[in-house]
């Protein structure tokens, strides 16, 4: 514990500091944090002092989910469990954290962005950062060597939120992956498919998918020449170019990583192609590029590659474009990415978020993408015996966050739960009948309610049914006990009708399929 | 980093420590567990001594979840959904941590279980350790005063793992919970009605569910003479009456706790007494008990309790048990636990895990349990505002173990895809055609998968459905293409017929209803 003297000085400090910012006119989100900051110190001293600064807030880059948005999610869900299954996928479940060293050496620069657990005895631990690596931790400690599995869960980046975007801190990844050693561009054909089955179903609008190749990238940036040791850092100037124009990009490449203009230039053309198999058969063609094994491999499999997703039926929204090129370390071959066409109604944007740029709308960039990691298992077995994989993550927070703000815009409400029926009394103390119909409904596997007070009004039992969506309202009165029916009503269109008590499960059903 | 002769004379003494332990014959876990850290250690030197030295295996306490697993626990999770939707519940979801603090304060001794994230600058922040703190937050911070919700989500115990009986460091919790000011015990049945149904559905054999109310256990303690300060260390000695026998508890009181052999004795009159509604009755006449105000309180409301569960059809399995005790801090009212009659085939125990007993079976304890919480949402609240709140947890771990057991035992097989048909074929050079026919019975919605090989043989593609269970194999040859029809063949028979390529799709769907 710290001393109380000095907590008062942190708090003296603290104030100031939030003082500043709000006399600075800060964002709302930075002074949030920085009073955020202020009670917890409050609350440090407890006592009285202490005793109403309570943070009542969820930590930073996170968010709970509402039962409105859980609704949404569930839906999205569905549709893209729906589709890995459909492609024959098993599916598995790894633990939120691994080993640190697991993770070690896997991201490239990224790492830094790994949250750690604190050191409290026992071994080192960290949070997982997506979900290949503890994937491929899996085969090679299971020593399984072919698998088509789907894997949904949520993964952690100390990255810096931007939440109307839909970038968290703590987020959902849907990977869809095929080990195992088989014929080329096959699986890989069938990751790109999957893709264009869950876009297409959730109706997200239109959509590109672009495609290149670690094998042809790092074969271009030889030919350019570029120097070996730089291949890596200069894909990863490459890869703003959906962000940056070309000439920003070139710039970085000259004064920052030490190209040369002309080097530059080379790549500047290259990385401009787009096309299709069309493209892929005149670069095997370029006097360059054909100079190199690599590009030549990595053309000839894109060609495969598309005369696949031809009899897939996807070469609509396909599009094998030289510019891309992701991040990560560990790809081998074939990359891709999704992105929507459209951008999407825009909220109010935080002062911190705003780029200085006066888009309508927020472009919610990529919502897909993967690619084949040859040697990512490799590193994991003992031996080192590979384990080819390819595979593909659905970014599905930006999709929910389109999918919610589209919620918000249609008039269409969103039900919350799936009862079908409550049941309900206009008079006194039917409790006991209430709760015995109830019964003999959840019995019948019906779902069913039932308000949890001794003598309700009937106004608020059709108010909470108007209010969830409930359709049926079953009404017990004296009446009705003494003939043996139920009164069962509509809740549209306040019709009512009397039904034996026999036959009110079947009725149910009938008018809830 | 740590000095190279440091490491070395560290993995001199790790390795002194392995071998003592092989010599003393000690556990397979304990002695993995300093294999582990001895491998981690020689991991740090790197270089050649480090390569092969990777340690692959998943946190102490955690575990992988393989296809089979997934897929009872997909059965699991259903039963339980399908239930909580019965009763008409909404879903919410929080993130994995919160903030440290929020976390303070609420599981008394066990808080010393909770897993701390590492401070890398920002907010100090804590695994959550139960679903229920993180939901009384959520209510407070969004001023929510009813709601009935269930959640489904791993929490995290720094606990000592005994995995064979379902105990890990990262599990399950399934809670459903009534929040909101309704008529007495109401909500509270309806959480019995629910472990009813669901320990019902799941087929785990018989059961009981005990139930006490804090209020009677405090006014017990108040008319046995227990002073108030040691209420709840004395509690927490009751909660151990389902491991111990009566005079190891007593001793526990008299000797390490302090209170005298009378006192103890009184305490054990009480706590031996089990029944229904008549007990309760009874105790209210109870001559001592009946100056307890609280016990007075907590005895009327049991009594109401089994009238509601008497018309909710459960009082076959519910027991008012007055040796019931839970140990978490936050409970106000009716408690509960339920409990499977039978024990369940034992694996082989680890000696660690043996406890000197001579059991044939593992005796599985507690499978749901949960309360009555009315302070803690007013923790939260800055006004102090109360929230009525009542729940139960579905102790979901212990039933996975109970049907992965069951599912060994079993000779059926357990299927990890939903694959409805496999496009094959017996002749070369009709991978096109394979991938054409799959394209379009996957753009009708049917599962359907296709092996990733050029010229795959044909039992390889029968041995594949046999393996993992495919009913049907659409089998394309030359002559099958020219006669415009496809071979349909059940893997169980072998029967084989000639489909229409057009009505391929209705036909596969017929046949896998």
């Amino acid at each position: 514990m710290a001393d109380k003297a000095q907590i008062q000085e942190a708090i003296k400090t603290q104030g100031e500091v939030v003082r500043k910012l709000k006399s600075e006119k800060a964002s709302k989100e930075q002074i949030d944090e920085e009073v955020a900051k202020l009670l917890q110190l409050k609350a440090q001293l407890g006592g009285d002092e202490g005793k109403h600064a309570f943070v009542l807030k969820t930590a930073k880059g996170t968010r709970d989910y509402n039962p409105k948005q859980m609704a949404i999610r569930e839906k999205v869900f569905n549709i893209i469990i729906s589709c890995f299954k459909r492609h024959g996928a098993e599916t598995i479940d790894t633990p939120v954290f691994e080993l640190k060293e697991t993770l070690t050496g896997k991201y490239g620069e990224d790492s830094k962005l790994i949250y750690d657990l604190k050191d409290q005895g026992g071994e080192l631990l960290s949070l997982r950062y997506d979900l290949t690596v503890p994937f491929a931790r899996y085969l090679a400690m299971n020593k399984i060597t072919n698998i088509k599995r789907y894997h949904i869960a949520k993964v952690y980046r100390r990255d810096n939120p931007a939440m109307t975007r839909g970038r968290y801190r703590e987020f959902y990844q849907c990977d869809f992956d095929i080990a195992g050693q088989y014929d080329a561009m096959i699986p890989d054909a069938e990751c790109l498919k999957i893709v264009y089955e869950i876009l297409s179903e959730l109706e997200l609008g239109d959509f590109r998918i672009k495609v290149n190749d670690r094998r042809i990238l790092d074969g271009m940036f030889a030919v350019c020449g570029v120097p070996d040791e730089k291949f890596r850092t200069i894909c990863s100037t490459v890869d703003k170019l959906d962000k940056m124009a070309w000439e920003d990009v070139k710039k970085e490449m000259v004064n920052e990583k030490g190209l040369s203009e002309e080097i530059a230039d080379r790549i500047g053309e290259y990385v401009s192609m787009q096309g299709g198999k069309d493209l892929a058969e005149r670069l095997l063609q370029d006097p360059k590029l054909s100079q190199s094994k690599q590009a030549c491999a990595g053309l000839t499999d894109m060609k495969q590659l598309f005369s696949y997703l031809e009899l897939f039926q996807v070469t609509d929204k396909v599009v094998f474009d030289l510019s891309l090129a992701r991040g990560l370390d560990y790809y081998t071959g074939v990359i891709y990415e999704a992105v929507l066409s459209q951008t999407v109604p825009a909220p109010v944007p935080t002062p911190t978020e705003q780029n200085g740029a006066d888009e309508a709308g927020v472009s919610v960039g990529s919502v897909a993408g993967g690619g084949r990691y040859d040697g990512l298992v490799g590193m994991f077995d003992p031996k080192g015996r590979k384990v080819p994989c390819v595979g593909v993550s659905i970014g599905i927070e930006r999709i929910f966050s389109i999918m919610e703000q589209k919620a918000e815009l249609s008039s269409e409400k969103v039900r919350t739960t799936e009862t079908q029926v409550l049941v309900a009394s206009a008079q006194k103390n039917l409790l006991e009948e209430r709760l015995k119909l109830t019964t003999e409904l959840w019995n019948a596997g019906i779902k069913a309610e039932v308000l949890y007070k001794k003598n309700p009004k009937l106004l608020s039992q059709l108010q909470h049914c108007e209010e969830t969506g409930i359709p049926l309202v079953a009404i017990l009165g004296e009446q009705e006990l003494k003939d043996g029916v139920v009164k069962l009503r509509n809740v549209a269109s306040r019709e009512e009708v009397d039904v034996p008590r026999a036959d009110l499960v079947d009725e149910v059903k009938k008018r809830t399929l």
